[in-house]
């Protein structure tokens, strides 16, 4: 028999917290039944939600937890001052090993300075990389890092790439992940600082398939199934990509209900415009893991619906049972082996 | 009676030269008589584009140059030796006066390092950055700096504020552009070391309209005026949103042709589909200025065809009658006069 994975999900996390939260917890039990799960935040409201549906109550435990981190709060204060807030609490439970994962919705500093200080990072692990999928044209890619660590070293691109690729290799199914790094240009003497020297230390690194330079222009392309950047250019990547497909995609709808020809168009076209605009969804592929620490943190998007809440909860049992951290692990300690 | 603007046009640059760019220059000046042409390349085969027009020969002129710099030679050693290429040559009319701007869509690299060595930096001007427009929802964007300057200093971000601001109000019409910074959150204590220490600069600065940071999410909304960052920001930003673009339109008329119901509704659509297309093709605004150089530099899109060549002239012609280079230079000196 498989083992269980055991999530804490922040029910208070997130716009839609904790209704669609706490639906996207039941329908993942109904789903997978190697999973149990505990629902962490305030009480009254979480069992308000619960009451609505039929599930299996062996395997949702509601942990109380009485305050809630805000969007707009300073994390660090937030992470320090808030203990009994339902971040703090449920990494605890990944702390203390009651939990094997952590979910949110909620504020990304928060997860990400939780990640950092209360679940820890697996020894030889220098930063955390924050690591979302995104929707290519050939299907996805992995982003890495995206916003934990602004102005990181060299060294720590070269931990992203192994890490990224462990990720698309184990829990994405991509076998051997062409890994490349953002740049300016393709040849190896464009960029700035950080990518000159981060450039030859990837070449030769052992364990990734490093295919070179990666410019911007290719990356909705699917060029490389892991892409390397430090996190201030990897948040621009992400958000750009984001909004840059909702205005368009906008204007194009604008576009549509310009003439009365064009609305008769839409509504023939509609069905295969739905499929398409649906392939560029990352909420099919649940959130952004928080690479490299003692358990597995993920954060998904602030406006997840119960889908992506389950699909996120789906993926921590594949990280689990496929080993992921202890296969980060062993990777990392090598590189530090032979680096000795 | 208006002034001449004398431009110097790179005949065999770009994917489309000579062919292309001879047709731009024939089609700006029959659109606008206050304008001389210098077609810069090799004397040949400009002719026998040339012959195939009827237009006014006072106002094109043939300038020969045996050379050609190709898009994948090191652009420092390219300009140091092709002395008799189109880019040099038609530079040098810059430079000693004969030509108030140069227009190429050759070599980036070569049109920015030929910028900086050949035509020269106002007094006072640190960088001189690659400007280019790009379309938003609201209208379009100038993106400042976008290539030239990876690694940039606090200071020369300010710097680019100020030539951006010049250049959005006398260029494009827009009454006290506002000015954002390139961040990864809205609050200023956000962003890595550059954006730090620039946002008190930029507060503080005169002439400029600044609002604070803005997110890569906002860019494509047109929340700014003018988008200030490094270039290798810069650079992203720039190719990433035409690559998201190109692919998600490819992606739509893909889905278009997927079933016979949507090929129909595609034949509907395809008028009020290319409108929406069109607003968002900045061919539509001429190409990317160079700023803060004695004389007026602008890099065109690669493929260019005669309508990105024509509109660009044009842009020229505004540059010169609004004096932008003046107004570049009080504005930059001034800054140096009060930091005295």
């Amino acid at each position: 028999m498989a083992e269980i994975t055991r999530v804490a999900l922040d029910a208070m996390g997130g716009d839609n917290a904790p209704g669609e939260i706490v639906k996207g917890a039941v329908d993942a039990v109904s789903r997978e039944k190697n999973v149990q799960i505990f629902l962490v935040g305030k009480e009254d409201a979480i069992q308000a939600e619960l009451v609505k549906y039929e599930y299996d109550k062996e395997r949702i435990e509601v942990v109380h937890a009485a305050e809630v981190i805000e969007m707009a709060e300073p994390p660090v204060n937030a992470i320090r001052k808030k203990k009994d807030s339902s971040i703090v609490v449920g990494m605890k439970l990944v702390k203390t090993g009651k939990a094997d994962a952590f979910v949110s919705a909620g504020s990304t500093g928060a997860v990400l300075v939780g990640g950092q200080v209360i679940v820890g990072r697996i020894k030889g692990v220098d930063r955390a990389p924050l690591a979302p999928l995104i929707p290519t044209a050939k299907g996805f890619s992995l982003l890495i890092d995206c916003g934990a660590n602004v102005d990181a070293r060299p060294a720590h691109l070269v931990q992203f790439a192994k890490m990224g690729t462990v990720y698309m290799e184990h829990i994405m199914n991509v076998k051997n992940p062409k890994v490349g790094i953002v740049n300016i240009g393709a040849e190896e003497e464009k960029g700035n600082a950080l990518v000159k020297e981060t450039f030859p230390l990837l070449r030769k690194a052992e364990d990734i398939n490093f295919a070179g330079s990666v410019e911007a222009r290719d990356i909705p392309y699917g060029k490389v199934d892991v892409i390397v950047c430090e996190a201030f250019a990897g948040n621009i990547i992400l958000k750009l990509f984001e909004g840059t497909g909702a205005v368009l995609i906008s204007k194009i709808k604008e576009g549509l209900m310009s003439t009365l020809r064009s609305k008769i168009g839409a509504l023939l076209i509609k069905p295969a415009l739905k499929e398409t605009v649906k392939s560029f969804d990352s909420s099919e592929y649940g959130g952004a893991p928080l690479l490299g620490l003692n358990g597995l943190v993920v954060k998904t998007h602030g406006s997840s619906k119960s889908k992506e809440i389950c699909n996120t909860i789906l993926q921590c049992v594949t990280f689990k049972n496929q080993r992921i951290s202890e296969k980060i692990k062993d990777c990392i300690q090598a590189e530090q082996k032979s680096a000795e």
